[in-house]
């Protein structure tokens, strides 16, 4: 097979740990093929810096250049429908970072163009593609826990001063940008339905941005799943599963875990290979998982991972959505300026 | 001071662990006195294991023995609320199991009864009287912690088998069995107001009981807390608190702990001195940190402790109303039928 040919889509700090982890793959796989940002110099800089042969001052170049095979993009959330709109309608391969947009009908209507499209499209919930997030799904599958009952999950770092978190017009919030994280936990284990009963609580500041949330999930056969998340506190940052028969904890980060703890039995998943540079993000070395996935697909002619599927990328949207109703957070006038 | 006489209500096995652990205390300051149950053949053999001088057949007869100085109430939660009132009517200091009562209207009734007699009238919250729980208290107090964002807690344990927790007449349930705990360590951290927001989820048997639950309780100044209960699977059982400089953890049992973990470091409070038998119930040996400050108590002429105060007692039962109004438990019938 040929190599993917990546189109990095902005170059702030997480297309940085992106392009820097790609390159930690084989070159006969993957090549950074073009590198776009609203600023050309900027993106002439990016592709020095990764030895990316083509760079773009518009997304809209990289969209059109017929030697790209698949779109990374690393853009801030606000934008990332009118990117992946972009990508798709111009036939791009889409990996695009979570949350995939800030409403439920745009996380719909992209799905619904890229299956018309036939298009590989993906939203980028990077922690499926671990090696410990594989493990943890085949033992529940397995049944080793017995029936499933209890999901905790607590994500507290401190970025309550973070502007992408205090400020709505960068569609701030503890929920879209780590409560992605509780939330896909919850559907990885629990699946792609819907609970039964979803109760949620939100402390907000005066731009009705959430700096905390409290989210009670209950799924039919008695499962709950308890979230939170917080951006005054550091929270001890696991994630468990307690079923009949057992459980597995899996430690800090859990959203990018080298470990997963078993019924008290620590199983260890190393992190791949080093990279050239530092990454920004803890555990980012994680993320070659993610894009050497993208190429399995591609190369299987699969349109999505089945470690992360478009209808779980549904389902993650609509538990957003009625958290966010339930806790008065909307992004809709970020949309309705345009 | 002379010895405090304890009338032991009820032969059950926290009855045994309570009489088991008084025995650890000086005699000169503690006298098991009397003892009584239903079953005049079941208080006399409770009598002689634990060489009590007096028995009796019925709860009458120990509530109107004069040298009783205190009556401790270790029966089943639904006949909790008419015992606190047969002692309390006939001038006894009362020492209560928890859950008090199973209805809000009768905490509320016995607290106003034991304010009026002026009698020493306590709920037997048994985890606030270990020196790990007061030294918690003290440090969130002192602000060790900054300011305090979010508590979580579970409880889960395998005992939904186990007919006081299956069984609606019994009143059964996991909220008022073990939720009282994850409930009053809230109150405990963040104090006796009520949380401005409660969202709570319940899963239900056939008769109405709760086998498990999941709440979130929202209070001002952006401080929540997320809490769960379960009984069909061993959770971690430990309880922290998060706030914007640090943190506690409280590791299992979180309910008679002898350890806190403040920011990182571990602090130990071993259990006080060894009884002559075996006790029931995990830890136990505790219980005579509670019989020690009801004597405390008592010599200063304070009608309940400052550790766990009426007020306190009657948050919990408020928030244990709204928890059971949610999700669709009611005691009502137990006391229409009587």
């Amino acid at each position: 097979m040929a190599p993917l040919r990546w189109g990095i889509v902005g170059t702030g700090k997480i297309s940085q740990d992106f392009a820097n982890a790609v390159e930690t793959l084989p070159p006969a796989d993957h090549e950074l093929y073009a590198v776009a940002a609203s600023d050309a110099k900027k993106a002439a800089e990016f592709a020095k810096t990764y030895t990316i042969p083509k760079s773009y001052g518009s997304y809209a170049e990289l969209a059109k250049d017929p030697e790209v095979g698949v779109a990374y993009i690393g853009t801030i959330n606000t934008n990332h429908f009118e990117l992946c709109k972009l990508f798709l309608e111009n036939g791009k391969h889409v990996l695009c970072e979570k949350p995939l947009t800030l409403l439920l009908e745009h996380t719909q209507e992209l799905v619904k163009l890229a299956r018309e499209k036939k298009l590989f499209f993906q939203e980028a919930v990077w922690s499926r593609f671990f090696p410990a997030y594989i493990k943890l799904r085949e033992e529940v599958k397995a049944g080793t826990l017995g029936d499933l009952k209890l999901i905790t999950v607590n994500f507290g770092v401190k970025i309550a001063e973070v502007e992408r978190i205090f400020k709505k017009e960068l569609g701030g919030g503890s929920l879209m940008d780590i409560g992605i994280y509780v939330l896909q936990f919850t559907v990885a284990v629990f699946g792609s339905e819907m609970p039964q009963t979803i109760k949620a609580v939100g402390v907000l500041n005066e731009e009705g941005c959430d700096l905390a949330t409290g989210i009670t999930l209950q799924y039919k056969d008695g499962r709950i799943a308890q979230l939170t998340t917080n951006t005054f506190t550091e929270t001890t940052c696991d994630a468990n599963v307690f079923g009949t028969k057992g459980s597995i904890k899996v430690p800090k980060p859990f959203w990018a875990p080298e470990e997963i703890i078993l019924n008290g039995e620590s199983l260890k998943f190393p992190l791949p290979g080093k990279a050239k540079r530092p990454f920004v993000y803890g555990n980012s070395e994680g993320l070659a998982y993610e894009a050497a996935e993208v190429k399995r697909c591609i190369d299987n002619g699969l349109l999505e991972s089945p470690l992360m599927t478009q209808e779980e990328t549904i389902t993650l949207a609509r538990l957003e959505d009625e958290v966010k109703k339930q806790i008065g957070v909307s992004y809709d006038e970020l949309y309705k300026k345009k």
